[in-house]
């Protein structure tokens, strides 16, 4: 078996990093130049809630020198997911199929047609991680990991990438409903990331703070509205309750929009809120306190990238599109 | 003439101090313990737009030592106006008459009711300043002052008090319409103060984003559809248009809540955002922008002022009241 993980940050070093030790000699980690020259000397350190480990582990910052592979994670930011599969697009006209781990709406079509492939599952992780620094993860929270396809031709690939991470010790299983569990996760990053990001608030204090708690409850109707519009059923009842749920369960965690913010990183509001934005405007429906918390951050985060590079979105799906690979209808 | 400035910040002590030059011996402040301590020190001193100069000026800590005035200025930040109106009410009692110089809404009439006095007028002022350190008052930017009145019997209070300003080289000019004054100015606060808090931008910097001036706007219509609902004339017949415009002509401003906010001082968001939030309600309008940025900036505050007294608002005016007192109809 050979496993390419893209764009290994954090969740893609620790699943990776599983998967390695299952199936040693198995996996190659393409990731940035500090995170490859600590790990290439003194191999990947894994901590945190799945255990204390070093490990010798393939790792690279291109997939140029690659020539096969069986199935590539794709598990970049959501924003920079097209431009990675570019560069791995000759590892699936080999024969490897694709799977999409990330936050946020639409990319695996988005991946889809970049690589003019079908074979693109998609992948959400309630795995917790931080890259301490380079070299170092750390696992900060366990959890489910769940696998689909738009696709329905996919099911033996799901089957098989269940297996495959399931025997890395990372609790997965698939599911045919996966557009349901990508709303439903989100759902909760809408109604909590944005606040701590503006806020600079843990998930704790967010579920804390009774106007806050207002805001989040505002922000997961708007959602669900979209989520109704598009016929799509999520894998809750209450997903208000899930969503303040999660804040109290997760109340140590700072959430990755706000990790992006305090690391002065482009977040991630495009693809969650800024998406749920454009799909209800196309649909008709109002969505006040998502566009207000959506400038904030926006403007927040405009402020520190004024003089970065921000990768370009030109492949970026126009909005009836994205409806349309995002409807179960 | 005996005049007695309560709360003499930086607006109470530029007004105060510009009093005193026209009048010497007119004027005493009451501040707080380290600016009076200065000014018996090392006197007044006044900078900026207006020049430069250092004024002897009488500065006490209390109200108490004075028998009697004959006009108090009440020139606290918002949620201080009654605390400070009660402890100069035996100077209203004597015959003196309050004007009250403060952003947000309804203040002069929780005073009024306080002192059982309706010789009460309010102003707002354009002029800006900042106490760059105890005893050092900062203009940072000249404007118009009007001054009216919700009682109508107080026209002659209101001409004489405009002439007083005016000697003392303040521009300053009575206005039959004070409600509409001072919604026009909470529209501008409504619209930039929250977001420019949030955000820690200054003013310009505001205007200049795309996604904050759309945010601007959203803000301003809410709240005119509550002036609108309660029958009042602003003073301006384009808001949106009056409000981008102040941001852009004070690009260089740190709005007041901002620098509350950088002060870890309590702000002004119940009397500004607040206050037009909770009327909306009574009206049975709809206020989602608002109540975002409303929530914001409370949960931001909240986190700093958790240990810290907050004055209690056990006077405030219940909502319909509120709205009775500024309502034109």
């Amino acid at each position: 078996m050979n496993i390419v993980i893209m764009g290994a940050g954090a969740i893609g070093s620790l699943f990776g990093g599983m998967m390695e030790m299952a199936q040693p000699g198995a996996v190659t980690l393409i990731a940035r130049q500090p995170h490859v020259e600590v790990i290439k000397k003194n191999g990947l350190q894994i901590k945190g809630v799945v255990g204390e480990t070093v490990l010798d582990i393939n790792a690279e910052t291109s997939a140029n020198g690659i020539a096969e592979a069986d199935v590539v994670f794709i598990t970049t930011k959501a924003y920079d997911s097209v431009a990675a599969a570019r560069k791995i697009k000759h590892l699936i006209d080999n024969g490897a199929y694709v799977v999409v781990v990330q936050n946020g709406l639409g990319t695996e079509n988005q991946i889809a047609k970049v690589l003019g492939s079908r074979r693109v599952l998609r992948a959400t992780t309630c795995m917790g991680a931080i890259l301490e620094s380079p070299g170092v993860v750390n696992a900060t929270g366990e959890g489910i990991t769940e696998i689909g396809s738009h696709y329905p031709e996919n099911s033996e690939l799901i089957k098989m990438t269940v297996e495959l991470i399931n025997d890395a010790n990372i609790k997965t299983r698939g599911s045919e409903n996966i557009e349901g569990v990508v709303w439903t996760k989100t759902i909760v990053n809408c109604g909590i990331n944005p606040i701590g990001a503006i806020t600079d608030m843990k998930n704790g204090e967010v579920y804390s703070s009774a106007v806050l708690r207002e805001l989040v409850i505002k922000l997961v109707e708007e959602t669900v509205e979209v989520v109704k519009a598009l016929g799509i059923e999520l894998t809750t009842t209450d997903p208000i309750r899930y969503t303040l749920g999660t804040a109290k369960a997760t109340a140590n965690n700072t959430n990755s929009m706000l990790q992006d913010i305090k690391a002065r990183k482009r977040t991630e509001i495009e693809t969650i809120t800024g998406a749920v934005v454009k799909m209800a405007h196309k649909l008709g429906l109002e969505t006040p306190t998502s566009e207000a918390v959506y400038a904030l951050v926006k403007a927040i985060e405009a402020k520190y990238l004024e003089n970065e590079d921000v990768p370009d979105e030109d492949i970026t799906m126009a909005t009836d599109e994205l409806i349309k690979t995002l409807s179960t209808h």
